[in-house]
């Protein structure tokens, strides 16, 4: 993989295998780890944040994964290479924002990556499709326990690994879902379902985590403890448990709609279909309520020629930094709106004879 | 024709021929007229308007339009056939919530329509496709010459016809064009279109005349100013003047879009095809907006394979008590919106392999 190769393919995370993976786009789990004996990054000077990448990155090339990844080094990467980073949802927006000597480490495949100095010194995600928390959970255990016999996190025997954050104090875990849930959308159950999660302490998110709205039916949920609790109960609670849950209750509110409003459905479907092999021009975010929707109508078997693969190409690749490295230039809002409505006219007229 | 028959067709007025027919859909001139010595029929006893209908009926079935006309009594007509005249633009609403002895005779082409006992004893029309006035005015004014050997109206040598509104006194003559103005919409000239007409004395209402908004781009463009000036001099102003001055104006704000808002006009056309083309719900008002914008695309040439009768025809049979009439049932405002979209989806992609 190199970042300039990257923007013409669809993220392995997003590629719809895995269990319940018509509802379940992808599953993450992340670490958040500091050294010891260094300042958090938010105190460090620039020197001491070269360290500590330079450190890291030894460690973690070292290990089972190192050979199949890359180091990119955030601090002299383009804006667009960074964003394009951030729409695959491989780094920040906050590595990206901060200073001084920061960097990633991403498998070739894109399940794993590594942003150094970023909130911690090292946070590590492992992202896959479909519900497959285990799978991440086993790649990211692993080089987490590889890493650490090269290097000393910062652990405290009663509190356990220790953060920047109190938050992400204990296990330093984040087990992440995100979740297309047009249904329960549609039969405004959404308000119930955050109700519900508050109470099981889970987070609900947008598409693109903290502080982003939920667009196109796109939830993350995600665990709110890390203190207390070992990972692995964590883990088996949302894998067994709560996600289960919500998948019926996304199933029950989809028979619901196609046993008594399917003309509702219908409309909301095939309008998108309609819209997004006609218009001229479409912004990312209608791209994505739109897209949504087609999606929903292939899940629920009302569109037959359009496979969900086509959807989640669309999704990705016109998106706005990966239309611009494609294209191989720099393009306006509108420039981008035109291009993007252009890409996914040709794609979904292209299965027509 | 018989009231039975109609719902299948549409009119003549909105066949599409006629000078500038891409801009004006139709003309249309009234002349309101009372019998004298009978009292204005706000003010009549059911027994005087029994009276007056009967009078004009047989003055007008006498004249030479007489023999292709049918004479409706909408006293005794029942609501979907009311409400499917006044779809035709035949009837007013104003004659359909009226009370005691009314009716309406209608040529079998629908070019000429008089109504009995609405405001004043007697209004008729004659509506024409395109820039037609002075074809209107010398079928209309046969006709009521026609009338008046037979029966005596109230004149007064000062003043003209006399009618039950003072806005109507001296010639009782309205002259109105429907017109069709996206470009001018789209380019937020409306505002500066209304300041103008004002100016001219001219009044600009919607789709369905008096109290009614303009809906889809379609405006109705009518004199204001029936006292101290000859009929001919007024149509003369409109047909030569004022009119192919707005056409004009039309002209320019499309050629403008062509030339600098390509993108965004294709967008609007292509938009209103695809959700037109699959849409399995669609609202009357939003079914005149997206046809107002298909009309456009095929006016400009974008798009070529659908024909202006084809959307005219949609305009009008898709309308809700055309609707009923020929589904052979009423219909709740839902199952009309998925009618509507079924008709409107089946024509439209007929023309298709």
């Amino acid at each position: 993989m190199s970042i300039d190769d990257i923007a013409t393919k669809v993220s392995k995370w997003f590629q719809d295998s895995g269990q319940s993976c018509e509802i379940i786009i992808s599953s993450r789990i992340r670490l958040a780890r500091n050294l010891s004996n260094h300042l958090f990054t938010t105190h460090c000077s620039n020197r001491e944040k070269e360290i500590i990448v330079s450190k890291l990155r030894e460690a973690i090339l070292k290990t089972s994964i190192g050979s199949i990844s890359e180091y990119v080094d955030i601090s002299s990467a383009s804006q667009l290479q960074k964003e394009l980073l951030i729409e695959r949802h491989l780094i920040s927006t906050h590595l990206c924002k901060g200073q001084g000597p920061r960097a990633a480490i991403i498998s070739k495949d894109e399940v794993f990556t590594a942003m150094l100095n970023e909130e911690d010194h090292l946070r590590m995600q492992a992202i896959l499709p479909g519900l497959q928390l285990k799978e991440c959970w086993e790649l990211i255990n692993r080089i987490d326990t590889e890493i650490e016999k090269q290097v000393s996190f910062a652990f405290d025997q009663h509190l356990g690994y220790l953060t920047a954050c109190p938050t992400n104090v204990g296990t330093g875990i984040r087990v992440s879902l995100m979740l297309h849930l047009p249904a329960l959308k549609m039969t405004n159950q959404i308000e119930k379902l955050l109700n519900a999660t508050k109470e099981m302490k889970l987070a609900v998110r947008g598409l693109f985590g903290e502080g982003t709205d939920a667009l196109g039916d796109f939830f993350q949920i995600s665990n709110q403890i890390t203190l207390g609790i070992k990972e692995e109960q964590i883990i088996e609670k949302l894998a067994e448990n709560l996600i289960p849950k919500i998948v019926e209750y996304e199933l029950v509110a989809r028979d619901h709609l196609l046993k008594h409003q399917n003309n509702l459905l219908e409309d909301k479907v095939y309008r998108a279909k309609g819209i997004l092999e006609n218009a001229r021009l479409i912004s990312s975010k209608e791209a994505l309520f739109l897209l949504s929707n087609l999606r929903l109508g292939i899940n629920l078997g009302k569109i037959k020629d359009v496979a969900i693969s086509t959807i989640n190409e669309l999704f990705m690749l016109t998106q706005p930094a990966h239309l611009q490295k494609n294209a191989g230039m720099s393009l306006s809002p509108s420039e981008r709106d035109e291009l993007r409505a252009k890409i996914i006219r040709n794609k979904l007229n292209m299965r027509k004879p």
